[in-house]
């Protein structure tokens, strides 16, 4: 790809991006087009689909979350990287609204545009996961494909304007429900 | 209302609640109608509009979560009665599919014809709640919202296809974080 055609592309990308965080994954590729003062051909012809264009969105942020993840298991303790990683995912997921169901659907529909990287956000996440158990600081029960539920709970709970209030204070409920270990956490005592 | 008039608007609630439970609460009415064997007109003749009909609905199962809370309260521990009414809680939400954004909408919409049942269900569940961390058995930092909030979140899940299979596991984990006090969890050790 050419340097302007990606820089064309990359604001494309982020104007679409704000239009969802704004108006939800329905906002119209026209509505895009204008926002970003570009016909819609030209729209169209970076991404041909809507459904084209999420999946570029959705893509630029799990790789975001992916390397964020690394991160955090390169400079954190077990527990803080894992609550701090489902903490970044549960605000990316609620950032773009509407996705999580989008998200929901893709992660068991191997036909989608969208399988792939939903697919690779919920290892990144089993990773953390696991590397947490291992050391004995999350409970063993839940795996990554529960992790990722468990993110797009709240994300949906954080996107109900009359229960978004609730959302830091939930999240803090689920975190400590996810560092605890049933049995671990009485045998300790 | 005479006894017969009582029966075909029984009758046209339990017809009403199977197909919401099917296609969610955009179900038109006049499938519904069609399902009851009866013309439009009728129904709209009991419920003149989708909102009326769906606050009549909900108010049932208002009415009946409300008498589960006092009869739990009567015959099981604080801790007991208390994850037992938000199990119940959320199969009902979850069976209403598409009726927790409703809910989450109406519960501080005080125009909405739901908000009076929806603040009656929440004052039900705090009760619950109050009961139990009175008792020394539930975390003290959360409020009957939180429990409303969490409860239309795990009904959420439930509604969701490939997530519905995670539901009961992350019932569990959100119930075991409702039984855990933060503080006292670790003084105890």
């Amino acid at each position: 790809m050419r340097a302007d055609a990606k820089k064309n592309r990359d604001h494309l990308l982020a104007v679409a991006g704000a239009a969802i965080a704004e108006q939800g994954v329905d906002v119209s590729l026209r509505d895009i087009a204008r926002r970003a003062e570009v016909g819609l051909a030209t729209l169209l012809r970076h991404f041909p689909t809507r459904e084209a264009l999420l999946d570029a969105l959705l893509r630029t942020g799990f790789d975001e979350l992916t390397v964020k993840a690394a991160e955090l298991e390169a400079s954190s303790t077990p527990e803080d990287a894992l609550v701090s990683w489902v903490r970044d995912g549960v605000a990316w997921t609620t950032e773009y609204r509407g996705v999580t169901a989008l998200m929901a659907a893709a992660i068991e529909d191997t036909e989608s545009a969208l399988h792939a990287s939903c697919f690779a956000l919920r290892a990144a996440g089993a990773r953390l996961l696991a590397r947490a158990q291992s050391a004995g600081k999350a409970r063993s029960d839940i795996d990554g494909a529960d992790l990722f539920a468990l993110i797009a709970m709240l994300a949906w709970l954080g996107d109900q304007p009359s229960l978004a209030p609730r959302a830091d204070r939930l999240f803090g409920v689920v975190a400590s429900a996810l560092l605890t270990s049933a049995e671990s956490g009485e045998s300790a005592c």
